[in-house]
């Protein structure tokens, strides 16, 4: 909704599988088959993933004066691989430097739910991948991780209330984005 | 043929490519289609394959005290993403400390024949991968590369004539092996 609302402006795209490469890359994460892939080899390719969307969509689609909305970031991997899987922060932002040289997000949106309302969420959808089917603590580690990073940096963070209905969430975010300067009221 | 010769003792393993989820990440790095991959993310898929390796096949081997042949390893990626495409050697070695977790091998086995010889080799053959598509001062620089790393620690490094024959490479082989300690003379 927030791509229709800004047009042609919007590039919107995703990590894993924002290009060609990244979807063979993002195949390899989600398959549920895939139960043997060590917590290390996940962040690596988390990351190649990364390094390929933002030479080939993101960085283009900033020098063309456009708004890229990505569905996941280096913040993910944090909350995922850090907080979730206990690899280390330090090698984790080491690797965001590799792979984003630097750049950062204007604002980054958490669609929070609490861990039963998005497993549940799951459950009705049906065909969990191999991230959703950790266990419930693995979640909860992860959803305190994105909120300990939210508090190093708040003025960055856009926290909505997932529970939501999708027209109040989407509210939410409208007035967020505009309270941030980052959406002008012309375009609300 | 050192395979052959160790019986039971060898696991045989590559990078990439040595694991079910190292080969999914290996078509993805070889397939000719791939032109836009970027050399960061290259680099990172190299990894990604490497800490599955290491951690699947490597370390239980060496853990059952089994000798573990690899075909290639991080040196590969020092001489080709390093040397080759010019990326952070220093990076590449932080990302082997965290991929390896400092695994060192006990010896690097080179088999060195000039670009000419080698290029000649991928035509005969046909059906050249990415790589080896790339042009011949690449693989200049590559060559040039593995000789420096050979010359920071010669004593882990054996460097073999390939363009003599299959059977002289291979004495060659056993018998800086068997120099080294690594190899005793019964296996021989």
């Amino acid at each position: 909704r927030l791509a229709a609302r800004l047009g042609e402006r919007a590039v919107l795209t995703r990590e894993p599988g924002g290009t060609p490469i990244g979807r063979s890359i993002r195949d390899v994460l989600l398959d549920p088959a895939n139960r043997a892939l060590v917590p290390t080899a996940e962040l690596l390719l988390y990351f190649a993933d990364r390094a390929q969307n933002v030479a080939e969509v993101v960085r283009p689609a900033l020098a063309a004066g456009r708004v890229v909305l990505c569905d996941r970031h280096v913040e993910s991997s944090l909350a995922y691989q850090g907080f979730g899987r206990g690899l280390d922060l330090g090698a984790i932002r080491s690797l965001a430097a590799l792979a984003t040289l630097g750049l950062r997000p204007d604002a980054i949106v958490l669609l929070d739910v609490p861990v039963d309302v998005g497993l549940a969420r799951v459950g009705r959808r049906g065909g969990a991948d191999r991230l959703e089917s950790e266990e419930r603590e693995f979640h909860e580690r992860v959803r305190e991780g994105y909120e300990t990073l939210r508090g190093e940096e708040p003025a960055r963070w856009l926290r909505l209330d997932g529970t939501a209905s999708e027209d109040a969430v989407f509210e939410a975010l409208r007035r967020g984005l505009v309270e941030r300067g980052l959406l002008g009221e012309s375009d609300a």
